[in-house]
């Protein structure tokens, strides 16, 4: 019955890898190589997600099954690992067990890498929460285009011309990348797409409004890439509002330090804490508990747990905090299997070190910012086509790089992005009455 | 303000359509051609589905979006049509307005035509719904999928034999062609797809059942058609039980006048009864709730409303019922749109007769039944490809055609099916706790 166990003379070292986001899978992808370990990859979910073109999910440019790749099927000709549909819920660090789901069933581990991703942080304000969705789940991202295409519903049928300006405003807070990202694709989405199929609202109508505390976007990019995204988000449409800190956030406003704007869709895209299992590890937290690791990704004064990826936080060798992206995880992921393979072998684990290969933005259709290690920052089209190149080659599965690039390619020629289904139509709000008794405004034919 | 309404000496007849359906779409597509009408399409969801590959979304071959259009794009150039998000909820026919949501909210109507579709039947048994989906809309094929999917998650992961082929097993009710296409469909899910990802269960402990009171498949086919799809069927491993009448489903069984059946998936593919809209229009419905039309497809004396579809009972010249099929639905909404335009021109409507073109169902992979007119029984390679012909050519969207074709050829060549999102991951039952002690007997590494 336990065929799929590799069968040796010793016991193969078990090690569990909690979470398949771009810091365990490429763990798991350098764990699976080794014979002597028998490898379990656990994740409360059964997709490894492509997050960096989840705005795109959230603007009806793609499918939600585009950026997901179920996680046995890339551990489909791994004869040592085992997938596992579950969450953790505790860990035993003396006996190496950890608690899955809330059973109390347990698992024993040799070695155990945690990384399952940060969670949008409010700022202490959880309450602004169901008002503004942030972007790090499938279901956050079909909440946003559900909530954006329902307004624009509503909106050309509403009479009431302040109701439907508001019903046409999407505020985005949060200048980093996701915010820029996300800001750019909606005015595109309206420009573009909408504007042609609504018969009463007009894109004019529309407002998308990107709003960041700080001096300038990008804040983590050169000022040069920053100048470039506000003047190119401003060929767009996009109004972006600097120096702009929020203060509360309303059913139908959001009040900043300096105004008071009326928006339906209000988009989360600020900031980033660790995530509630980091506190369950016992070990030292940031302020945004965050899991502060050793230098060798594992936890303080234990090497047989390593911690990866956006829960956790670690200062290169310059004492500057590593950013929370993709290739900072996938790094992570492949350096901790290394380490741990170095302690099976009996040797020293070695401290992680970030390549930076740069990093980009895209902001809409041929328009993106790229920076370069060095510090040389690409713009416009040339940014834009690396832009492409990169994501479509870390999309993990050839399938869905094929359909993403036809359906960018599509998208490119013909405007039209065609994944607009508005799910729960049982719960739609209803219409406002004050249209429905003659749409058109036209009486009886005569 | 009213820049879109078409200007004209005299004033447009406003015609009203509910339901982008097959029946609803067609007639619509009819209806902008005219210059003095002004049309609207009311429909409760924003999207036009294409109902005949529900069963691929259902069983992860496609995803939502693919086979469902969003309607404001297919009236994009229509300057006369205006669509609209809402459900009609009442009629007042003598004032010819219907009542839309639940505000009360009215639209005048000078022609209108109801075409919402067909329901689930569950023969007087409503509490069977929630254990055993029907296949109607993308909620239900989502469902579904999602209850199939993690019905082998938990299987690979229970230890006692007789649960896991309980999970393991799917009983498709009912033997026309969306049972027939379901069942094959699941068969080759299992063989092909999951059998070589999950490492503890096989495919040969997983059963997919096909039960069907009557005593043969497909029984609005002829006879050799029958018997075709039985054999097929049986090759992909489907076990088929005829003559077996569904007496009860409990928790996780299914009760029939021969035997009772454990599955942990039951899927309802056996009974259409009309619209509960249908009640509301004051005509007389058949045994099923669906409204008797006049020939010329309006209500028996009301030539203003027009009624069409699953959820009428026409019969044909022979008195033979028109089956609840795409074709009849769409030729009858061609037909309606033109008696609508009779009736404007002052002319007599013309009764409908449906031009059978045949029918066909797939079965699996290189495998379908067709029947043409006059009888003929095609089966094997060419009735498949045949459908793969037909089903692309009807999809109303460029875009969805071409992303279809390219999955079905990657499915054809790779056995790969991608669509396999397990989506409301929070909410997934806990493994049960026997096996997580050790899921592999593997002791200490030593």
């Amino acid at each position: 019955m336990l065929e799929f166990l590799w069968k040796s003379e010793t016991r193969p070292w078990r090690v569990i890898v909690v979470g398949a986001g771009f810091a365990g899978l490429s763990a798991a992808r350098e764990l699976e190589k080794r014979r002597d370990v028998e490898l379990t990859v656990l994740d409360r979910s059964n997709h490894h997600l492509f997050q960096p073109l989840l705005y795109q999910v959230a603007t009806g440019g793609l499918n939600p099954s585009e950026i997901a790749s179920p996680i046995r099927s890339l551990f489909r000709d791994s004869p040592r690992a085992t997938v596992m549909l579950g969450s953790m819920t505790g860990i035993d660090r003396r006996k190496r067990t950890i608690q899955i789901d809330d059973s109390g069933s347990t698992l024993p581990y040799d070695y155990l890498i945690v990384a399952v991703g940060g969670r949008t942080s409010y700022f202490g304000h959880p309450e602004w929460e169901s008002r503004a969705p942030g972007l790090k789940t499938l279901d956050d991202a079909r909440n946003i285009r559900q909530g954006v295409l329902l307004a624009f519903e509503r909106a050309e049928m509403e009479e009431d011309p302040e109701i439907r300006r508001r019903l046409m405003t999407v505020a985005v807070i949060g200048g980093g990348p996701t915010g820029v990202e996300m800001a750019g694709a909606l005015a595109e989405l309206r420009t573009h797409v909408l504007s042609r199929e609504f018969k009463r609202i007009r894109p004019e109508d529309a407002r998308v409004l990107l709003l960041e505390a700080g001096p300038r976007l990008l804040s983590g990019f050169p000022e040069k890439a920053s100048a470039t995204a506000l003047s190119e988000l401003g060929r767009l449409g996009v109004e972006v509002l600097l120096g702009e800190t929020v203060e509360d956030i309303g059913t139908d406003s959001v009040r900043t330090n300096r105004r008071s704007l009326s928006a339906e869709n209000v988009i989360w895209a600020a900031g980033v804490q660790g995530h509630p299992l980091g506190s369950l590890l016992e070990a030292p937290l940031d302020r945004a508990g965050r899991v502060k690791i050793a230098p060798e990704l594992h936890l303080p004064h234990d090497e047989r747990v390593f911690c990866l990826g956006d829960m956790t936080s670690l200062e290169n060798r310059h004492g500057k905090p590593l950013p929370g992206v993709a290739p900072v995880a996938a790094q992570q992921g492949k350096h901790a299997a290394r380490n741990i393979g170095r302690l099976i072998d009996g040797k020293r684990p070695k401290p992680f070190r970030y390549f930076d290969k740069g990093s980009m933005a895209t902001i809409g259709r041929k328009s993106a910012v790229a920076v370069l290690p060095g510090g040389i920052v690409l713009s416009g089209w040339t940014a834009w086509l690396g832009w492409l190149a990169v994501h479509l080659a870390f999309l993990v599965d050839v399938q869905n790089r094929l359909v993403v690039m036809f359906r960018w390619a599509w998208a490119y020629l013909g405007w039209k992005w065609n994944v607009r289904l508005i799910d729960d139509v049982q719960h739609h709000p209803s219409p406002p009455a004050t249209v429905m008794s003659s749409p058109t405004g036209a009486g009886l034919p005569g």
